[in-house]
Protein backbone atom coordinates (compact mmCIF):
# COMPACT_ATOMS: atom_id res chain seq x y z
CA UNK A 1 0.00 0.00 0.00
CA UNK A 2 2.27 2.81 -1.58
CA UNK A 3 2.13 6.26 -2.60
CA UNK A 4 4.39 7.67 -4.35
CA UNK A 5 4.20 11.73 -4.50
CA UNK A 6 6.90 12.46 -7.40
CA UNK A 7 8.38 15.90 -8.13
CA UNK A 8 9.11 15.38 -11.83
CA UNK A 9 10.64 18.56 -12.04
CA UNK A 10 10.52 21.22 -15.02
CA UNK A 11 9.04 18.60 -17.87
CA UNK A 12 12.10 18.11 -19.43
CA UNK A 13 12.67 14.33 -19.80
CA UNK A 14 16.51 15.32 -18.54
CA UNK A 15 15.35 16.96 -15.87
CA UNK A 16 13.72 14.22 -13.78
CA UNK A 17 15.97 12.25 -11.52
CA UNK A 18 16.35 8.52 -11.17
CA UNK A 19 14.31 8.11 -8.28
CA UNK A 20 11.42 9.93 -9.85
CA UNK A 21 11.83 7.72 -12.90
CA UNK A 22 12.07 4.80 -10.97
CA UNK A 23 8.86 5.39 -8.91
CA UNK A 24 6.91 5.86 -12.16
CA UNK A 25 8.02 3.19 -13.40
CA UNK A 26 7.31 0.92 -9.79
CA UNK A 27 3.62 2.52 -10.18
CA UNK A 28 0.60 0.23 -11.23
CA UNK A 29 -1.63 3.68 -11.73
CA UNK A 30 -0.07 7.61 -12.26
CA UNK A 31 -2.20 10.67 -11.21
CA UNK A 32 -1.94 13.90 -11.74
CA UNK A 33 -3.06 17.76 -13.30
CA UNK A 34 -3.65 16.57 -16.79
CA UNK A 35 -1.07 19.33 -18.17
CA UNK A 36 1.59 17.35 -16.61
CA UNK A 37 0.25 13.55 -17.15
CA UNK A 38 0.48 14.55 -21.32
CA UNK A 39 4.14 15.34 -20.45
CA UNK A 40 4.34 11.79 -19.30
CA UNK A 41 2.57 9.75 -21.52
CA UNK A 42 4.98 10.40 -24.15
CA UNK A 43 8.05 9.75 -21.67
CA UNK A 44 6.02 6.62 -20.10
CA UNK A 45 3.65 5.47 -22.90
CA UNK A 46 3.54 1.76 -21.10
CA UNK A 47 1.83 3.28 -17.82
CA UNK A 48 -1.85 3.66 -17.19
CA UNK A 49 -2.31 7.19 -16.07
CA UNK A 50 -5.57 9.19 -14.66
CA UNK A 51 -5.83 12.69 -14.88
CA UNK A 52 -7.96 15.89 -13.59
CA UNK A 53 -8.26 19.34 -14.45
CA UNK A 54 -7.25 22.31 -12.57
CA UNK A 55 -8.38 23.15 -8.72
CA UNK A 56 -9.36 19.47 -8.27
CA UNK A 57 -6.21 18.75 -5.98
CA UNK A 58 -8.82 17.35 -2.71
CA UNK A 59 -10.46 14.65 -5.59
CA UNK A 60 -6.76 14.38 -7.58
CA UNK A 61 -5.53 13.49 -3.76
CA UNK A 62 -8.21 11.25 -2.63
CA UNK A 63 -7.85 9.23 -5.72
CA UNK A 64 -4.41 8.80 -5.64
CA UNK A 65 -4.99 7.11 -1.27
CA UNK A 66 -8.31 5.20 -2.34
CA UNK A 67 -6.07 3.66 -5.51
CA UNK A 68 -2.99 3.13 -2.79
CA UNK A 69 -5.34 1.73 -0.19
CA UNK A 70 -7.09 -0.50 -2.63
CA UNK A 71 -3.31 -2.40 -3.35
CA UNK A 72 -1.89 -0.32 -6.40
CA UNK A 73 1.19 1.09 -5.97
CA UNK A 74 0.36 4.67 -7.24
CA UNK A 75 2.24 7.67 -8.19
CA UNK A 76 0.79 10.89 -7.57
CA UNK A 77 3.06 14.05 -10.06
CA UNK A 78 3.59 17.19 -9.69
CA UNK A 79 5.95 19.37 -12.18
CA UNK A 80 8.87 20.55 -10.41
CA UNK A 81 9.57 19.95 -6.61
CA UNK A 82 6.10 17.48 -5.12
CA UNK A 83 6.64 19.45 -1.96
CA UNK A 84 6.74 22.99 -3.23
CA UNK A 85 3.56 24.38 -4.00
CA UNK A 86 2.75 20.73 -4.41
CA UNK A 87 0.61 18.03 -3.23
CA UNK A 88 2.56 16.55 -0.74
CA UNK A 89 1.32 18.23 1.93
CA UNK A 90 -2.31 17.53 1.02
CA UNK A 91 -1.72 14.11 0.54
CA UNK A 92 -0.53 14.21 4.59
CA UNK A 93 -3.43 16.66 5.80
CA UNK A 94 -5.95 14.26 4.13
CA UNK A 95 -3.97 10.37 4.70
CA UNK A 96 -5.39 10.72 8.33
CA UNK A 97 -8.41 8.50 7.02
CA UNK A 98 -6.03 6.17 5.10
CA UNK A 99 -3.10 5.19 7.91
CA UNK A 100 -2.40 2.24 5.84
CA UNK A 101 -0.92 3.19 2.83
CA UNK A 102 2.47 4.54 3.22
CA UNK A 103 3.76 7.76 1.53
CA UNK A 104 6.78 8.39 0.37
CA UNK A 105 8.10 11.88 -0.64
CA UNK A 106 10.39 12.03 -4.11
CA UNK A 107 11.86 15.51 -4.34
CA UNK A 108 12.26 17.12 -7.80
CA UNK A 109 13.96 19.93 -9.12
CA UNK A 110 11.86 22.88 -8.76
CA UNK A 111 11.39 25.83 -11.19
CA UNK A 112 13.43 27.97 -8.73
CA UNK A 113 15.95 26.24 -9.34
CA UNK A 114 15.40 25.14 -13.02
CA UNK A 115 14.77 28.83 -14.07
CA UNK A 116 17.67 30.04 -12.12
CA UNK A 117 20.09 27.62 -14.44
CA UNK A 118 18.60 29.15 -17.03
CA UNK A 119 19.02 32.94 -15.97
CA UNK A 120 22.65 31.81 -14.64
CA UNK A 121 22.85 31.66 -11.10
CA UNK A 122 20.85 34.12 -9.47
CA UNK A 123 20.51 32.32 -6.01
CA UNK A 124 23.72 31.74 -4.92
CA UNK A 125 22.88 33.50 -1.74
CA UNK A 126 20.47 33.86 0.79
CA UNK A 127 16.75 33.48 -1.25
CA UNK A 128 13.08 33.50 -0.81
CA UNK A 129 10.34 31.96 -2.48
CA UNK A 130 7.02 33.78 -2.51
CA UNK A 131 3.59 32.53 -4.44
CA UNK A 132 1.19 35.66 -5.80
CA UNK A 133 -1.74 32.90 -5.87
CA UNK A 134 -4.43 34.77 -3.65
CA UNK A 135 -6.56 31.26 -4.24
CA UNK A 136 -5.79 30.02 -1.08
CA UNK A 137 -3.36 32.80 0.84
CA UNK A 138 -4.76 36.06 1.94
CA UNK A 139 -3.16 38.89 -0.42
CA UNK A 140 -2.16 40.78 2.93
CA UNK A 141 0.09 38.01 3.72
CA UNK A 142 2.07 37.78 0.30
CA UNK A 143 2.52 41.61 0.88
CA UNK A 144 4.04 41.46 3.61
CA UNK A 145 6.18 38.72 2.92
CA UNK A 146 7.43 40.59 -0.27
CA UNK A 147 8.27 43.53 2.09
CA UNK A 148 9.52 41.89 4.81
CA UNK A 149 11.99 39.52 2.10
CA UNK A 150 12.88 43.19 -0.10
CA UNK A 151 13.94 44.36 3.07
CA UNK A 152 16.17 41.47 3.96
CA UNK A 153 17.60 41.97 0.87
CA UNK A 154 17.14 38.05 0.00
CA UNK A 155 17.12 37.31 -3.99
CA UNK A 156 13.21 36.60 -4.35
CA UNK A 157 12.16 34.10 -6.44
CA UNK A 158 7.68 34.65 -7.68
CA UNK A 159 5.99 31.58 -8.57
CA UNK A 160 1.92 31.80 -9.84
CA UNK A 161 2.89 35.67 -11.17
CA UNK A 162 -0.10 36.14 -13.17
CA UNK A 163 -3.60 34.50 -14.09
CA UNK A 164 -6.43 36.15 -16.47
CA UNK A 165 -7.62 37.64 -13.21
CA UNK A 166 -4.42 38.37 -12.01
CA UNK A 167 -3.10 40.25 -14.37
CA UNK A 168 -2.06 43.41 -12.40
CA UNK A 169 -0.04 41.52 -9.41
CA UNK A 170 3.06 41.42 -10.47
CA UNK A 171 3.16 45.09 -11.01
CA UNK A 172 1.60 45.28 -7.44
CA UNK A 173 4.36 43.04 -5.93
CA UNK A 174 7.43 45.01 -8.48
CA UNK A 175 6.21 48.47 -6.59
CA UNK A 176 5.98 46.84 -3.00
CA UNK A 177 9.46 45.51 -3.63
CA UNK A 178 10.45 48.73 -5.16
CA UNK A 179 10.09 50.15 -1.26
CA UNK A 180 13.38 48.59 -0.56
CA UNK A 181 15.34 47.51 -3.48
CA UNK A 182 16.66 49.80 -6.04
CA UNK A 183 14.30 50.10 -9.53
CA UNK A 184 17.68 49.34 -10.92
CA UNK A 185 17.74 45.85 -9.04
CA UNK A 186 18.66 43.03 -11.99
CA UNK A 187 15.90 40.58 -12.63
CA UNK A 188 14.94 37.83 -14.58
CA UNK A 189 12.76 35.56 -15.59
CA UNK A 190 11.85 32.09 -17.47
CA UNK A 191 8.85 31.08 -19.33
CA UNK A 192 8.11 27.23 -19.97
CA UNK A 193 11.40 26.51 -18.01
CA UNK A 194 12.52 23.37 -20.16
CA UNK A 195 9.53 22.91 -22.46
CA UNK A 196 9.06 23.97 -26.38
CA UNK A 197 9.30 27.89 -26.59
CA UNK A 198 10.99 28.19 -23.28
CA UNK A 199 12.28 31.84 -23.21
CA UNK A 200 13.68 34.40 -20.84
CA UNK A 201 14.81 37.65 -20.17
CA UNK A 202 16.48 39.66 -18.17
CA UNK A 203 15.71 43.30 -16.93
CA UNK A 204 15.62 45.72 -14.27
CA UNK A 205 12.82 45.81 -11.16
CA UNK A 206 11.27 48.98 -13.04
CA UNK A 207 11.41 46.88 -16.07
CA UNK A 208 9.44 43.86 -14.29
CA UNK A 209 6.88 45.93 -13.12
CA UNK A 210 5.70 47.15 -16.88
CA UNK A 211 6.12 43.41 -18.51
CA UNK A 212 3.07 41.33 -19.13
CA UNK A 213 4.02 37.79 -17.92
CA UNK A 214 1.63 34.50 -17.48
CA UNK A 215 1.05 31.73 -15.20
CA UNK A 216 3.64 29.71 -16.65
CA UNK A 217 6.65 32.44 -15.93
CA UNK A 218 9.01 32.43 -12.42
CA UNK A 219 10.46 35.32 -11.96
CA UNK A 220 14.00 36.38 -10.46
CA UNK A 221 14.40 39.70 -8.25
CA UNK A 222 17.94 39.43 -7.24
CA UNK A 223 19.43 41.14 -4.82
CA UNK A 224 21.73 44.67 -4.08
CA UNK A 225 24.60 42.69 -5.62
CA UNK A 226 23.12 40.73 -7.96
CA UNK A 227 24.73 42.14 -11.62
CA UNK A 228 24.69 40.81 -15.63
CA UNK A 229 27.77 39.03 -16.15
CA UNK A 230 28.53 37.96 -20.12
CA UNK A 231 24.53 38.31 -20.26
CA UNK A 232 23.80 36.47 -17.07
CA UNK A 233 21.93 37.24 -13.88
CA UNK A 234 24.96 36.51 -11.13
CA UNK A 235 24.45 36.98 -7.28
CA UNK A 236 27.58 36.84 -5.85
CA UNK A 237 28.26 34.97 -2.66
CA UNK A 238 31.11 37.47 -2.20
CA UNK A 239 34.50 35.65 -2.05
CA UNK A 240 37.58 38.45 -1.88
CA UNK A 241 39.29 39.61 -5.25
CA UNK A 242 37.13 37.81 -8.06
CA UNK B 1 35.23 24.96 -25.34
CA UNK B 2 32.65 23.87 -22.81
CA UNK B 3 32.37 23.77 -19.15
CA UNK B 4 29.31 22.11 -17.32
CA UNK B 5 28.42 23.29 -13.47
CA UNK B 6 26.90 20.15 -12.80
CA UNK B 7 24.47 19.79 -9.55
CA UNK B 8 24.68 16.19 -8.44
CA UNK B 9 21.82 16.23 -5.79
CA UNK B 10 22.50 15.12 -2.21
CA UNK B 11 24.69 12.16 -3.01
CA UNK B 12 23.00 9.30 -3.54
CA UNK B 13 22.64 8.09 -6.91
CA UNK B 14 19.17 8.16 -7.74
CA UNK B 15 19.06 11.71 -6.43
CA UNK B 16 20.81 12.67 -9.47
CA UNK B 17 18.80 13.98 -13.00
CA UNK B 18 19.49 12.43 -16.05
CA UNK B 19 20.90 16.23 -16.95
CA UNK B 20 23.61 15.64 -14.69
CA UNK B 21 24.73 12.61 -15.67
CA UNK B 22 24.32 13.15 -19.43
CA UNK B 23 26.82 16.05 -18.59
CA UNK B 24 29.75 14.32 -16.69
CA UNK B 25 29.59 11.41 -19.09
CA UNK B 26 30.10 14.04 -21.74
CA UNK B 27 32.98 15.44 -19.54
CA UNK B 28 36.61 14.65 -20.72
CA UNK B 29 37.12 16.10 -16.92
CA UNK B 30 35.02 16.64 -13.64
CA UNK B 31 36.62 18.79 -10.85
CA UNK B 32 34.98 19.08 -7.67
CA UNK B 33 35.91 19.24 -3.81
CA UNK B 34 37.32 16.11 -2.84
CA UNK B 35 34.36 14.61 -0.51
CA UNK B 36 31.65 15.35 -3.63
CA UNK B 37 34.34 13.49 -6.04
CA UNK B 38 34.65 10.54 -4.15
CA UNK B 39 31.04 10.22 -4.16
CA UNK B 40 31.19 10.37 -7.95
CA UNK B 41 34.14 8.39 -8.47
CA UNK B 42 31.71 5.31 -7.31
CA UNK B 43 29.03 5.93 -9.75
CA UNK B 44 31.66 7.04 -12.94
CA UNK B 45 34.66 4.83 -12.64
CA UNK B 46 36.16 5.22 -16.18
CA UNK B 47 36.15 8.80 -15.63
CA UNK B 48 38.67 11.68 -14.71
CA UNK B 49 38.60 13.53 -11.49
CA UNK B 50 40.74 16.14 -10.06
CA UNK B 51 39.80 17.39 -6.61
CA UNK B 52 41.41 20.02 -4.54
CA UNK B 53 40.17 20.58 -0.28
CA UNK B 54 37.76 23.00 1.27
CA UNK B 55 38.21 27.05 0.84
CA UNK B 56 39.54 25.99 -2.77
CA UNK B 57 36.97 27.30 -4.35
CA UNK B 58 38.87 30.10 -6.65
CA UNK B 59 41.43 27.63 -7.33
CA UNK B 60 38.67 25.09 -8.40
CA UNK B 61 37.09 27.61 -11.09
CA UNK B 62 40.56 28.36 -11.98
CA UNK B 63 41.32 24.98 -12.74
CA UNK B 64 37.67 24.12 -14.51
CA UNK B 65 38.18 27.58 -17.15
CA UNK B 66 41.54 26.43 -17.55
CA UNK B 67 40.59 22.72 -18.36
CA UNK B 68 37.84 24.04 -20.45
CA UNK B 69 39.87 26.84 -22.47
CA UNK B 70 42.18 24.09 -23.23
CA UNK B 71 39.43 22.29 -25.29
CA UNK B 72 38.33 19.46 -22.40
CA UNK B 73 35.26 19.50 -21.94
CA UNK B 74 34.79 19.70 -18.21
CA UNK B 75 32.55 19.45 -15.30
CA UNK B 76 32.78 21.43 -12.22
CA UNK B 77 30.58 19.30 -9.88
CA UNK B 78 28.62 20.48 -7.08
CA UNK B 79 26.59 18.75 -4.41
CA UNK B 80 22.48 19.97 -4.41
CA UNK B 81 22.41 22.55 -7.03
CA UNK B 82 25.04 24.35 -8.81
CA UNK B 83 23.82 27.41 -7.96
CA UNK B 84 22.63 27.33 -4.17
CA UNK B 85 25.57 28.26 -2.35
CA UNK B 86 27.24 26.27 -5.46
CA UNK B 87 30.24 27.31 -7.89
CA UNK B 88 28.19 28.98 -10.72
CA UNK B 89 27.68 32.74 -9.50
CA UNK B 90 31.78 32.65 -8.82
CA UNK B 91 32.24 30.97 -11.95
CA UNK B 92 30.42 33.81 -14.19
CA UNK B 93 32.67 35.99 -12.03
CA UNK B 94 35.89 34.32 -12.79
CA UNK B 95 34.94 33.77 -16.68
CA UNK B 96 35.73 37.34 -17.42
CA UNK B 97 38.87 36.22 -18.64
CA UNK B 98 37.79 33.27 -20.44
CA UNK B 99 35.51 34.14 -22.98
CA UNK B 100 36.09 31.64 -25.50
CA UNK B 101 34.26 28.79 -22.57
CA UNK B 102 31.04 28.23 -22.89
CA UNK B 103 29.10 27.87 -19.53
CA UNK B 104 26.16 25.66 -18.87
CA UNK B 105 24.28 25.56 -15.35
CA UNK B 106 22.95 22.27 -14.62
CA UNK B 107 20.56 22.38 -12.02
CA UNK B 108 20.30 19.61 -9.24
CA UNK B 109 18.20 18.75 -6.01
CA UNK B 110 19.37 21.00 -3.33
CA UNK B 111 19.51 20.01 -0.01
CA UNK B 112 16.24 22.35 1.19
CA UNK B 113 13.96 19.53 -0.88
CA UNK B 114 15.88 16.76 -0.40
CA UNK B 115 15.39 17.17 3.15
CA UNK B 116 12.30 18.30 3.40
CA UNK B 117 11.10 14.91 1.15
CA UNK B 118 12.62 13.19 4.52
CA UNK B 119 10.77 15.03 6.51
CA UNK B 120 7.38 14.98 4.85
CA UNK B 121 5.96 18.36 3.63
CA UNK B 122 7.64 21.23 5.41
CA UNK B 123 7.94 23.79 2.32
CA UNK B 124 4.30 23.91 0.82
CA UNK B 125 4.07 27.12 1.27
CA UNK B 126 6.26 30.16 0.76
CA UNK B 127 9.84 29.92 2.00
CA UNK B 128 13.02 31.74 3.00
CA UNK B 129 16.55 29.54 2.39
CA UNK B 130 19.31 31.45 4.55
CA UNK B 131 23.15 29.82 5.41
CA UNK B 132 24.90 30.88 8.80
CA UNK B 133 28.44 30.35 7.86
CA UNK B 134 29.64 34.50 7.74
CA UNK B 135 33.00 33.32 6.23
CA UNK B 136 31.94 35.42 3.26
CA UNK B 137 28.58 37.03 4.52
CA UNK B 138 28.84 39.50 7.28
CA UNK B 139 27.02 38.20 10.42
CA UNK B 140 24.61 41.43 11.00
CA UNK B 141 22.98 40.47 7.35
CA UNK B 142 22.46 36.81 8.34
CA UNK B 143 21.13 38.30 11.82
CA UNK B 144 19.11 40.90 9.75
CA UNK B 145 17.60 38.04 7.21
CA UNK B 146 16.91 35.94 10.07
CA UNK B 147 14.91 38.45 11.69
CA UNK B 148 12.71 39.49 8.91
CA UNK B 149 12.05 36.14 7.63
CA UNK B 150 10.65 35.01 11.07
CA UNK B 151 8.77 38.16 11.04
CA UNK B 152 7.41 37.18 7.40
CA UNK B 153 6.50 33.85 9.41
CA UNK B 154 8.25 32.19 6.69
CA UNK B 155 9.37 28.54 6.72
CA UNK B 156 13.11 28.80 7.30
CA UNK B 157 15.49 26.22 6.09
CA UNK B 158 18.62 26.84 7.65
CA UNK B 159 22.28 26.04 5.51
CA UNK B 160 25.48 25.50 7.05
CA UNK B 161 24.21 25.53 10.53
CA UNK B 162 27.44 24.97 12.47
CA UNK B 163 31.02 24.05 12.29
CA UNK B 164 33.65 23.26 15.01
CA UNK B 165 34.20 27.08 15.31
CA UNK B 166 30.60 28.57 15.03
CA UNK B 167 29.26 25.77 17.42
CA UNK B 168 26.65 28.38 19.53
CA UNK B 169 25.47 29.82 16.07
CA UNK B 170 22.10 27.77 15.64
CA UNK B 171 21.37 28.65 19.11
CA UNK B 172 21.80 32.38 18.72
CA UNK B 173 19.73 31.97 15.21
CA UNK B 174 16.73 30.11 17.35
CA UNK B 175 16.92 32.88 19.54
CA UNK B 176 16.40 35.37 16.78
CA UNK B 177 13.65 33.38 15.50
CA UNK B 178 12.33 33.08 18.71
CA UNK B 179 11.06 37.06 18.78
CA UNK B 180 8.75 36.65 16.24
CA UNK B 181 8.08 32.94 16.08
CA UNK B 182 6.58 30.12 18.93
CA UNK B 183 9.08 28.14 20.71
CA UNK B 184 6.70 25.41 19.81
CA UNK B 185 6.92 26.05 16.45
CA UNK B 186 7.57 22.25 14.42
CA UNK B 187 10.65 22.33 13.44
CA UNK B 188 13.27 19.50 11.65
CA UNK B 189 16.65 18.14 10.70
CA UNK B 190 17.77 15.89 8.73
CA UNK B 191 21.36 14.58 8.45
CA UNK B 192 23.75 13.24 6.34
CA UNK B 193 20.26 13.49 3.34
CA UNK B 194 20.41 10.17 0.97
CA UNK B 195 23.93 9.63 2.43
CA UNK B 196 25.31 6.51 4.67
CA UNK B 197 23.81 7.21 8.16
CA UNK B 198 21.15 9.50 7.14
CA UNK B 199 18.94 10.23 10.45
CA UNK B 200 16.37 13.39 10.81
CA UNK B 201 14.02 14.45 13.62
CA UNK B 202 11.37 16.88 14.31
CA UNK B 203 11.58 18.79 17.42
CA UNK B 204 10.17 22.68 18.84
CA UNK B 205 11.98 25.25 18.02
CA UNK B 206 12.84 25.91 21.91
CA UNK B 207 14.09 21.92 21.25
CA UNK B 208 16.21 23.04 18.38
CA UNK B 209 17.97 25.65 20.10
CA UNK B 210 19.72 23.48 22.55
CA UNK B 211 20.34 20.69 20.04
CA UNK B 212 23.92 19.89 18.67
CA UNK B 213 24.37 19.26 15.02
CA UNK B 214 26.90 19.63 12.53
CA UNK B 215 27.46 20.65 9.33
CA UNK B 216 26.13 17.79 7.51
CA UNK B 217 22.77 18.80 8.64
CA UNK B 218 19.95 20.73 7.03
CA UNK B 219 17.91 22.72 9.66
CA UNK B 220 13.21 23.41 8.92
CA UNK B 221 12.00 25.67 10.89
CA UNK B 222 8.17 25.76 10.41
CA UNK B 223 5.95 28.82 10.04
CA UNK B 224 2.92 29.37 11.98
CA UNK B 225 0.67 27.16 10.52
CA UNK B 226 3.37 23.99 10.50
CA UNK B 227 2.18 20.53 12.43
CA UNK B 228 3.38 16.57 12.72
CA UNK B 229 0.94 14.54 10.88
CA UNK B 230 1.92 10.65 11.10
CA UNK B 231 5.35 11.65 12.43
CA UNK B 232 5.83 14.07 9.10
CA UNK B 233 6.42 17.79 9.42
CA UNK B 234 3.80 19.48 7.44
CA UNK B 235 3.11 23.01 6.30
CA UNK B 236 -0.41 23.12 4.92
CA UNK B 237 -0.85 24.86 1.38
CA UNK B 238 -4.63 26.57 2.86
CA UNK B 239 -7.10 24.03 1.11
CA UNK B 240 -10.23 24.14 3.23
CA UNK B 241 -11.62 21.43 5.00
CA UNK B 242 -9.33 19.25 5.07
Amino acid sequence: MKLYIVGFGCGSRDGMTLEAEKAIKLSDLIIGYTTYTDILKKYFPEKTFLSTGMRMEKDRVKMALKSAESGKTTALVCSGDSVVYGMAGLAFEMSKDFTDVEIEVVAGVTAALSGSAVLGAPLTHDFAVISLSDLLTPPKKIEKRLKLAAQADFTIVIYNPSSRKRFDYLAKACKIMMNFKSPETVCGYVRNIGREGQNSKILTLAELAEENVDMFTTIFVGNSETAVIRGKMVTPRGYFNV
